[in-house]
């Protein structure tokens, strides 16, 4: 079998115009099963409930990743820079292209409640026995291994791990500029050309030369602003809550015995904790949504209601607070006990920062995608960028996130004159 | 009840830019359970497998028909002109947001096999016990059959039908420009806002000024463009064909007896041909891919395998012939016939032309959309744009479509030694 | 000294994005006072007094023309086609980069009145003694000589002459997404990218595979577009056929003998037929409008009323005529006269056909750029693509062109009383 | 004479799309002499030496301005707003047509050495006799007072003067769009539609919907690209430089009684500081290059070589500085005029922040257009920007400039082994 494809075949992709894949393993990775199946996760979850174009999927993501990867290790090998490793050129691209396939449905609200991570579902779809795990031992018996250690960050090559997993790595330079073509918010463009442009290989890790300070500045707040106008929207908030409270309820019935009317076996296997590596191939958005479709004629009113609210959009309504007063909640779930409403889910204050992600955060962080971005000056002296720009120290030091309440308005409405009124004035029914 | 919002929603649309909802009709009718469902159909049906980044949605098409519709009614109340009828704006904005609402999940190949119409499914879901008719009857109680009569074409003012249904309609402007964003291809852009501005109403009719005729032509070169390079993408072709073949092959066990393992509700009233609203209503895309996977165990091989293709994409390869030569398919099937395939399935001839499509033609057709595009001169006097337009002209008489063979090439691989040369000819294999 | 600069300079273009300069040779080209000129020369001559976006210089596109010439033979060199003489890559780029440096201020107007040839004068600046000659010697002593033989499409490889003058040159792809940009006129976009990638070296020519022949269809209704609604506009012949009467009026003058108040030294060289190369150099459009601005004082009414209108943008208005009708003009003349006019400036009938453009001519022309476009097949066999597509003959065969009648309408208006009825009609008055 | 057009004038313009015209003032005013040389004034001074697509014209800058404040004004009067005074429509529009009316050629270098303003002479060519000002005078005879009263910013309604100078107005947005789209720089663009939705007349001044904070930040981080990358750019400064020196030049030969070979009018009248308003009219960039093209020729060698320097674009190297060392800078001044140079003028030191420009500075400033932007809140209380939003503030805080030493390399080169070994390193000459 040749490495190259006859000829190079060419996906059209709006962020990028075109995806060019040459290496006949690329071709082969993305028409297995697995990787097929990424088509029906979405890349934003529910966010597809605030911005209606948002309806794109990690199939698209990811081949945005590896298309990304693949231009920067071009300019590498075009520049020829001995601290490019050239041999890794393959690693780099599987990992790009498949650093997102254990991505389940709805990913974070799932995680929440189930305690499943993502990134080990990845690793166990590249090492147990799937398409995706045959097609890689095709290159050699430890390729699996090679792709799953750049995913775990343990690669021995750290600048392998950094085009995939940093603060400039192909995966948020792509899922920043495809969330923002397929919301419409222009906010979130940068000149990515620009910013390949001025990437370097440099002692084991990327940095930027430093004629390119303004172009990342550029990036880092477009990142800033996609995470305040998108990905910390408070609706799209409001549409995890309800999606986490449905499983959290599905959950506690399973687990108290209910006999559910409805309960499709991949999902079954998920409240067992003891999901195959098919199980999980299986359970994708279609199957996740027709259960809730399913579970709207469910014999429990809660869970009924939670999966009317989350198809039909009947989402909880908030409002903003700058410092919760414990006391008050209290007494506000009290007073939804005494209406005959469920506080434990009628009732939830959300922080954004309880998301897994940051922003920019310069220097000692010793979390993953914690290495600061370093400029690289004429004379290969290294600078972290927040020590250069005061955007960017700006930006890191942000801490803007304000509580909101949750609740179903319609429900608290019914026995609006029953509340206290400092609870009708917290959820703004004055 | 105010008929106006307190406050303009705005919706962020990627083509648009912005969608405005002021009217709390229009408003109702987006939130009930009947309009959100189309989030949950795909607007280009199996085109995401080709190109990747169609995976919008006939909810987001839905609000950019109701947007350009808002956008011609707007301009034509500042223009102040008499030939349009003021008092039709609200049916005129309800029937471009519903036209399609009544599409179901890949509707043509559904339509193809089980003799359902979604224009049909539109109207009953308007005219039934929904919410969609609770909210249309909170205007008049004929509303809702005033909507209707706009679908139908039946509507006593043809300029209202002509907005949503005719060959420059808030449809088609809106689908050319959805589809050419979400697909990444760049042929389909056209000028909108300059198409808008030459729009004119004129004795019951929209008409276009004479300067606009450029703009006009570059529309139809676009939807031209659109219609060779996506509509009619040889590799949708061949998805739509497997997944017809599903549905046949599904609906022949059905009626033969077959026990399935697994045959989830609204589809067995389908194929008993008895839906309700209400099956309808949950008949959507999760459902059908949800039943594929479930199909992928069933016992009968050939619907296990050809769910298979679908979800995995292992579509069915083609070739190309100019005229189809009868004899030689008829001893095509004998051979696959022979080789212990099932030629009915295995073997299918495909011409463009039996789509629900035509780009441009003018005069004298019967059909619906058939209306030609008139000029307005400066005396008032009326041409068809074809009569002016060599390129018009020209793209109206286009036929070119070709003949395409589809077979499951990886079967057919198997037995290739024991296929005549003629018939390995035909599908490629020589 | 080495052919390689030791770092690519890039230059910020709106269209391309960025233009890269690897070669030494072409970056002293580009530095030489000769095409740094060309900064003072209009890339569309008046079209700016009717798109005011369109002020850019043919600066610009020449650098534009050889950016996409540039990627055209990266293109072919990773291809690693034979058909391609990789030899020529130095001698196609300087061509490609100079072809329009001989263009003088507003060429098409001083062509046409002093019967210069701007590529005459290309020529002339890259043989003679200018900066452009040396730099270009710096090759070898026949280098000029070379890069004349492909501007005057005498070169031994017609491949390389194909590059800068055919259907599908880079000059003309350059000038239409330029234009483009610059009008605001989104009818001239087209996906160069595309293009690039389906354009293929064979057997002496550029040739088009077949699969980009609806790229190459958007291509040329682009074209088609562009020239009837920026190339052929009216306004634009207007202010064309004003500067054409100022030139024809101050040669008239100075042949007679006038004493002008001014007259710059260029512009005189220009008047007695013998300018040097250096004259050339200093004849730019800074000179031809402060020569202008002088001669709005000068004693001869027309010369200085003419210039006002130029420069005040006072242009002549039109009428639009099917056919002209010989003995009513001869009528319209003498009535011009009648009332003190000047027929021989005040009337003038224009047809845009004699401008040097055409958009598509299929086959058998036998003028610069009148090679057909051929798609290469897959069988390696050559069709002319108006042998595919109705839609290019369309375009081809299209003569839409409507004779205008200019005249200045103030004047005229003064006398409107005494002008016959039908004269009155022909301009408008009636 | 009727106030309004028959029929609306649309401007195509590739910014906006399109500018539209309905009154017949604006035609009228757009139609005068004065305003259509804004046609031959660059909007970016010699930018277009660094960018070379940043051609556009005064002109279009002018119809951007005034098509953004109409769209504010429509907006305005569609939301029946009372804070905004209608009957202040027509001198909102005009001012913001004409409030650049009087910038002359390359206007801060003529302004540094001529001590010239072109405010001032905007408010000449509104109340002398010229064209502009018979326009206005047809409004009202107090109307150009009033418009200049706007200009001025003593206007008795400050939220008229706040549409043309404030830190949000339709100048600022106008450019910063405009020479983004022009030098191809995409730092600068930012969503308009979005901010002039948020804008409010409150009390007298333009405020902005809190909701729209995002958008304001967004614009303001646009705002400093466009300045660092732009507006900055030392090779733009040093182009800046070799022009003000040959106005500094030639001003000193002139004192000194310099007999120019030639001297063009309008000049000699600057020279003389007693231009009158047709002087100022004639005085435009075609006249500059043109006397400078002629200066080429001059004896004096310093003015000869400045000119070619510029109009050849052999412009001035740099060096950057930190914090310049003034006895360093001695010695090498003393170094040039050892070795023959002129030190006053082939040294020249430069810092960024003597350019009339600033970013945002929040509160207390008192120049013109110091004013906060005011954040409007659901109980309409006031914020400034900069108290809620740390990128504002960090914006406004950075004061990045670092220094540079401009001198003619060539000529240092020549005598690189006389100047001393710090000097050299100081040049970057080591």
């Amino acid at each position: 079998m040749h490495h190259e494809l006859p000829e190079e075949k060419v996906f059209k992709d709006p962020v990028h115009k075109s995806i060019y894949v040459k290496d006949r393993i690329i071709w082969n990775l993305i028409n297995t099963k697995e990787f097929q199946r990424l088509r029906r996760i979405r890349q934003l979850g529910t966010s597809y409930l605030t911005f209606h174009g948002a309806e794109h999927s990690r199939f698209s993501h990811s081949l945005g990743v590896y298309e990304i990867t693949r231009r920067i290790i071009s300019q590498f090998e075009r520049l020829g820079d001995s601290d490019w490793p050239k041999e890794e050129r393959l690693t780099a691209l599987c990992a790009s292209l498949l650093h997102d396939v254990g991505h389940g449905p709805f990913s974070h609200s799932i995680e929440a409640v189930f305690d499943t991570h993502h990134e080990e579902w990845t690793c166990r779809l590249l090492l147990e026995d799937t398409e995706l795990n045959r097609v890689l031992r095709g290159v050699s018996d430890d390729f699996p291994e090679r792709i799953v250690s750049v995913i775990r960050r343990t690669h021995e090559k750290p600048i392998v791990v950094s085009l995939v997993t940093s603060q400039l790595d192909a995966d948020r330079m792509d899922f920043l500029l495809r969330d923002a073509y397929y919301t419409g918010t222009h906010y979130g463009t940068f000149d990515i050309d620009r910013i390949l442009r001025v990437m370097r290989p440099h002692k084991g890790r990327i940095v930027v030369k430093e004629s390119g300070m303004h172009a990342v500045e550029d990036y880092l707040m477009s990142r800033y602003q996609m995470y305040w106008q998108v990905y910390f929207h408070p609706v799209t908030r409001s549409s995890e809550i309800v999606l986490r409270q449905i499983f959290r309820r599905a959950k506690e019935l399973y687990r108290g015995g209910w006999r559910f009317d409805s309960l499709l076996e991949p999902l079954k296997r998920l409240f067992d904790g003891e999901m195959t590596a098919d199980d999980y191939f299986r359970l994708d958005e279609p199957l996740v949504q027709t259960q809730f479709m399913m579970w709207t004629d469910e014999k429990d009113p809660l869970l009924a209601d939670l999966c009317r609210r989350f198809l039909h959009r009947r989402l909880y309504k908030y409002t903003t607070m700058d410092e919760p007063d414990e006391a008050l909640l209290d007494r506000a779930r009290q007073a939804l006990l005494d209406v005959g409403l469920n506080p434990s889910y009628h009732l939830e204050i959300d922080y954004p920062y309880d998301l897994p992600y940051h922003i920019y955060r310069p220097g000692g962080d010793s979390g993953p995608g914690a290495q600061p971005i370093l400029l690289l000056g004429e004379h290969d002296e290294l600078t972290d960028i927040a020590d250069r720009s005061e955007i960017v120290r700006s930006i890191a030091g942000i801490h803007r996130g304000r509580h909101h309440l949750y609740y179903p308005e319609d429900m608290l409405l019914k026995h609006r004159d029953r509340l206290p009124s400092d609870i009708r004035r917290l959820i703004g029914m004055a």
